[in-house]
């Protein structure tokens, strides 16, 4: 079972911005914590941050063939991106939608998520354990969508 | 650490109800599922399955002191109830809302969860699995806020 | 062929509430005509009023294998519950929506039904009639769906 | 007791457009079964169908005098035409609109009818019956309104 | 003169509840000043605490005959409950809507009150005191509508 | 000066339908006034009625040539009909747009005119009177547009 | 007869300003033609000009007892003042509302007049004349409203 | 204590001015009926009425220092008024916003205020008893915010 | 391969109308463009202009059996017509949308097309070439839908 | 270059009203920075304050020939008067919209300003600054629009 | 004649991506047939394909002085990209849209294209032959816009 | 003082593009005047142009600790992107939004700006100037926040 998680724009600067809402863990941290619980679920995983729309959308579509599973934190492309989720609708593989921050007690314009209606289920509110929820629901389920 | 697990209204007739839409799981099956992962993770758990509004918000109330966190899916009156609403941001315990299927891929009336905005996280789309995360989350996250 | 009738909120107030609207029959009234006109075409008749939701939504449950179709006035929970909506959807039972007023004539919330959706069919503006055109329906469409 | 019997637009084509969603009835066949049950109930039917929106509004306005009550399926006008309205209010005959499919489990635009607010009743969903419903609600009610 | 003051959901709370919004007094508190300040206005009281939408309309219709205003605060069904509203309506007794904080400096979705339109007048801001200022508003209008 | 006069749908009924509304001076009558009120002003007038939205886009078709200014009522389809506006719009006349009643003291979907946009200008609610002023309108302007 | 003539906002500046909107013609020009006319038709009339919304308002209140009939254009006050909207529905004088050019033909923000409701009848579109027609309008009706 | 009672727009009308929504009490009356009620509670009154926005906003911001509380009834500037608000906001004293009409029970542009979201709290519908109220509420809060 | 090319309301005034809108071709032109390109590709083109809602509909009915395919350009009837769209619904012949000027570069109102998710395709913005491209259109695709 | 600056409604209470939204300079402070840059710049410069919509529109038709640019704070009537825009747009002179407060960080009803699509530009957020910014804007484009 | 042709975001998986949706041909045999095609015709063809806005502004700003006309199928961007329609706008070439599905009958979402009204035309619905019809309406039209 | 001044999509082509709406003054022309008066007040300055909404936002992210202060004219990205919404937010510098045209004059899409809530001030209408008030801004409030 490959994995691939995609990590959307800001997040690079996790653990410096606004800790009050996204928390101090840096996605080095994350990234470290989901590699050790793959490695105990028997999972490949491959991490890929990216500020940028277009390079988000060429690598979800050159995971066909080369992961079983999707977990993708589109940051601020969730309530913008119609490219983003009709390249997860294209690739078709099972997708766990993860959030840091719980998208319903903000802003409004944060509460719509173009990419929800295209993926599996999603998972918000829980800070960086929302990434390693996304794993167990993909062991879950067997990575079966 | 004690769980109070709520089903909302109709998910009694959980595995014989649309099974396109929730699976094939009574919710019988979901509460054992739970029960035993629980004492695995050694968290005490009580389930209530109520189609009553009046009774759902009783029993949140009588959560003060009798629980350390609350599990819900608030099934219908997710997207109707104020009052649950009121009675979760009341009692003020760590929160999970979950649902078993992705309600965002469904109509437009249940885009919208009035409970979101003063729980913790969310947790939609996995089938039954969406519960046993639920506990998965409040395990990570040490049980606290 | 059994058939349960549902009369929802504040209809134990019939002939008594605002008769300019809803007309000087009583609910009992009601009932004895439906139960006379179901003799006549040979059905058994049950029927059942309350102004908790729950209690509607529970009685729909119950329906499945006691009643081969239902006729229900969801009375103001037309406008409101979800949670009947997703408990008719769930039986799937033949069902006539039936309302005394005309209720696209009265207030702008009145005019949407959450329950219209997912019933067979709607009979609205006859007064008491409302109840018996419904029964007509049914024995028309010899009851099937 | 004179009753005017209108079909809008593209009810000519019934039984072969989209029998899924209108059924395999014709428009003869539906006549037909008012004429016989129209003779039963002691009343005299005419029969009226037109795709013009101005000959539909001639038609009501003839009415007057030469009928004792309306039932009119508008078919599509029912979500666009003002004129229809203002005829059926101006000519003050009780009048029942119906329709055969379940016009609010379609699309959005069809929810709303223009004409419901001046009608008596409505009924709708019931196939070629709900015009036959529409004859026993006359005849129930005694024809008044 | 009799009077029956209605709490609505989460009222039972009070005290404990978010203090901050809703102040320190509790609903036995609450409850024995308007009794005090009922007696000297030679007024007999009653008071009524439920959490069930149901339960309040049930409450409501007992009114007729044993009431000769409401006071009600409807809490989270205020902006919910057609129900209630209709229930009020049908019994039709003078009756004074009252809330503990200012709805309007809150949530978008408390300013909506769906009760407003049917009662007499309407009380928010003045937290406990609303319940007193509704007695003495009874009061100045000699009870009448 | 060549004026054509356009009374869109439902007009033939004016003087018995809904009087409270309209006024109870007929058609006829007003068509007297208007040529009786042209005459003095040395106008040459023909007037029209139809309830067919295509024969007033035909007749407006034909004014090119035909006449020097239109008045026009177009009743019903001030609020539907594109077509009307268009073909004002393709002939190009001074035209004023009447209405016997105040169309803005009425139901919501009347306060709109898909016609206003392109006319000279708009007279409502002064009963038959709004025809006669629209004829003082084309003559204090000098019928230019 | 005693006709009172209000002008609103910016009407002072008629003739210079934006003359490709609202014509070369002063506001003195329109109130010597005005009271021409009102000569003629052996009326009396008072005319007043403010840019202020609560002198208009004051000016109103005064008008009963003064005036047997109101001619106002409300300029922009149209669009944004129930102040006068209230105040010309408390003295209840016939009322007719001008506007130089076509509203409905400018910015969507002057389609709506929130004082139409209240009016006689409104009259737009033509320039200086629409005064004029104002006051024919009056001597049509014999002043009642 | 010192209070500062603002009367808004038309408010100098009440009495003459549709009487079946205001009541035929008078302004005087009303100031008569406050100032007895304020000399029994030992509080200093002050009233004052304006049709003009400007002059309220005068009076508010004179407010600071020479009054400890305010009742103001914004008449129709509640609905359109952001600069009566801010001034309130501005001086920052208790204030008590009061309406004579259940203005929830009208049309729908009075159902929202833009001066409740800063006052203290509101009372609408008791006619002039709505004034002598909000004195209550003054005196039973002990006149603090 | 036998085509009906269907034009709608105002059309007839093609090449006079608006030329900066919809240019100088006239529709006796376009018809015979349309019939020397149909020629060379095979097909038999029959043409049909009306300004009435229900003749259009009408035609698009008798086109069963009549022909292969259906160019329409429904002219302001596009933005209006449930009739329209139902009766191509209906006869469910590969239908090509045609518009001459760019629609979507218009008042918004000419943004919606009715018509549009019930045809094959829709080409709009190519004046008179609009039509021939559709030709081409039914050409490339073998006629299937 | 003679300048006319306007401060809209509560703005004399600058300084005291509110200072974290508005800062601690007082309105006679900022007319002092300006008249000194307004010095160096070589422009003369008058200022003027009123909480009256309709002084702000005497003052601004006032300045046609007397002013040869305009500085303009509206306040809260930014968001609610047509009349001051309407008067800007008459007299035609280089206007700069101002605001102490980045009015879009601010409530909703705050980010719609009335006046801005009239002026020349805004400049918004920089506090006192916002003002002198305005000077310079002027300065820097000569003058001229 | 040089022509730029344009594919949006996730084309590149043509053929591949739900082919119920957009067909079973890839992208480099839609290239093959335009090229072929556009040799026929004379033109000269340049493809482009990315997945990144950026890319997309990017190669439009280049086209000034390198291309005659550009074909755009903007993908996903249709619905987003404020900044493409900008750089259409910009370069002021001849352009046509065109999209592979019918947009109207798909997801509301797609219904609005921010790239149409700045285009000539646009052409959807006839999978990948809306490209050789863009092809041929340049020809038409002779390549002017 | 170091400030980073970013341009967005299609600023490169500033000179050549609609010059009725953007002037004739290339970015380079901007950026050397930009640079000159930063030398003047002691500033010390970075430009930056790209099209692509990515690199807009790594750019901010480099801009934590290498600048002081941010100016931005985001081009289309104002209305579009939360990306830069957060980029802006997650450094925390003092930032200034400019515009060259009056965005409040323009298409309603472009009267909103997803960016503004998040900057210090905003600045637009005064073409090539905006930028340089931008800087002045900056130097007013010694470049803190």
């Amino acid at each position: 079972m490959r994995i691939l998680v995609i990590h959307g724009p800001n997040l690079n600067l996790l653990g410096e911005r606004e800790p009050e809402v996204y928390g101090s863990t840096t996605l080095g941290e994350i990234d470290e914590r989901l590699r050790k619980r793959a490695e105990e679920l028997g999972f490949e995983i491959t991490t890929f941050q990216s500020n940028h729309e277009g390079e988000i959308v060429d690598r979800i579509a050159e995971a066909r063939g080369g992961a079983d599973a999707i977990i993708i934190n589109p940051g601020a492309y969730t309530h913008t991106s119609v490219a983003i989720r009709d390249a997860l609708a294209a690739v078709g593989l099972p997708t766990v939608e993860v959030h840091l921050s719980n998208i319903y007690a903000r802003e409004a314009f944060r509460h719509t998520s173009l990419v929800a209606p295209v993926v599996t289920g999603q998972i918000s509110g829980f800070g960086a354990n929302s990434y390693l929820l996304a794993l167990e629901a993909i062991s879950l389920s067997g990575g079966g969508r």
